[in-house]
């Protein structure tokens, strides 16, 4: 693909379609899957690769920024000076990396060797909670949310989604306030990056922590997406289908409320029921 | 957890079950999800942390050398000594860490200078696709698969699961011939992780290239499903959702077949139909 070409979350392409014995050559489009190279430039210091994530075009600002908050990079919004497209000489913009500029020097060495340290010997699912805890405190008392508004909440983020229609095939996160209306959503191919481009988001708008939201996301709910929606001190969250054991042990141990399989007018509560208001 | 504790792929929790203004507490299963450290030992060296994947635990050691392979970290399963969980003191073995022993030496910092040169600057799909390039040829000319066959798939692959039942909560990954037959299936909560199992599998039965092979997936194929499938040399691949841009644009480079959204009798052909046999 040629430099500085800005990158859309849909690609054209062709597809047969076969349906019985008949195969018919149509247009279609697909999500675009690219990579993003996230780099940090620390105060006084040359810029540092940090990751690359495979995510859909849209919202990189967020993703960038959000992944470094969820990850541990860096420890509160503020810590960011500016976040921009990469320059490719003297202006041609490189739109699949993104540098954010910091206002302290970085030692991504230290991260590393952490991770390491913790990832070498005996690591289990205790390991990671404990890492988690390192990361973050956890969520408070929080809202409660009527049972009648959790049941609309799949329908409310599918009605948001906007590249979901036309592709099929796209991942989304959106925060919401108790009475259902949408704060933030977001679309992706990886469910993770769905949520860091709406921490991120939220972090940019200065709405940090999410303390009085709703976490919706599309498919499975990982350990991950818990960390990350501790981060962001959000204290409800739904899933369309099932969670994982570390999902809900560590939405347990961080005092959030766990919701899975959400369809219709039923769902299941894994944890901390008390913010579901049943009679409303 | 306590050490030396084998981990199931299913974990009992309790649950509150809320139907309309009910709410009823029973017994559930979640699927387990617990960090699995991969470590490499090369000849004569001391063991060096390879990475930690999130994943449900059962054919750990397939896992472990399917992640190798389709990483690049080896190039062969002849590479591969021995595979065993790491012990703690003389006889507690470590469910959560895995070692692969190597009949030669490796050097895992090229490995890593190696991505960080290609992420570090201009990163695109094309990048992706040129590193994917340096790692395996294209797939061979291979077999065809009739359409009676493949609308059948996602009801074998369901079938041949059997942790997904309890959980609601799993994607599976397998390789079946071109009359249907299953040759092998693997689960997990991540759908990179099942076919890591799948293809580390077939590496530690001496069945690589799986070059006469259909591979099935749960629910949407992405770029590193692809990439994955290109290093066991897998021509046929099919999703019950949607592909990605790069998933497509990778395989068409690779010479696979691409067969997506595949329900009831119905599928889309992205990429290379010449494949699949309408008529029969």
């Amino acid at each position: 693909m040629a430099e500085g070409v800005v990158r859309r979350p849909t690609t054209v392409t062709r597809v047969q379609v076969v349906e019985g014995e008949r195969a018919v050559e149509r247009p279609d489009r697909l999500v675009t899957e690219e990579p993003l190279a996230i780099r940090v430039h620390g105060a006084g210091q040359e810029a540092q690769p940090l990751a690359v994530t495979m995510r859909t075009p849209g919202a990189d600002f967020d993703l960038a920024v959000g992944f470094c908050l969820t990850e541990g990079v860096i420890s509160s919004p503020a810590a960011v000076a500016e976040v921009a497209y990469c320059l490719r000489g003297e202006r041609t913009q490189e739109y699949n990396e993104v540098t954010v500029r910091l206002r302290e020097p970085i030692d991504l060495g230290e991260l590393e060797r952490r991770f390491v340290a913790n990832a070498s010997c005996g690591i289990c699912g205790k390991t990671a909670l404990d890492q988690l805890e390192v990361q973050c405190a956890p969520v408070g008392a929080g809202p409660t949310v009527p049972r009648s508004v959790v049941v609309k909440l799949p329908t409310l983020l599918r009605d948001a989604q906007t590249v979901f229609e036309v592709t099929g095939g796209l991942h989304a996160a959106g925060a919401f306030d108790v009475h259902g209306g949408l704060r933030i959503v977001r679309e992706d191919i990886g469910r993770h990056n769905a949520l860091d481009k709406v921490i991120g988001s939220a972090a940019r708008d200065g709405l940090l922590p999410l303390a009085g939201d709703v976490l919706v996301v599309s498919g499975r709910m990982s350990f991950e997406i818990v960390q990350k929606a501790a981060v962001a001190g959000i204290p409800i969250l739904c899933a369309v289908s099932a969670p994982s054991s570390l999902a809900v042990e560590a939405a347990a141990r961080f005092g959030q409320t766990v919701v899975g399989f959400l369809r219709d007018d039923r769902f299941n509560v894994y944890t901390h029921p008390e913010r579901i208001d049943l009679a409303s």
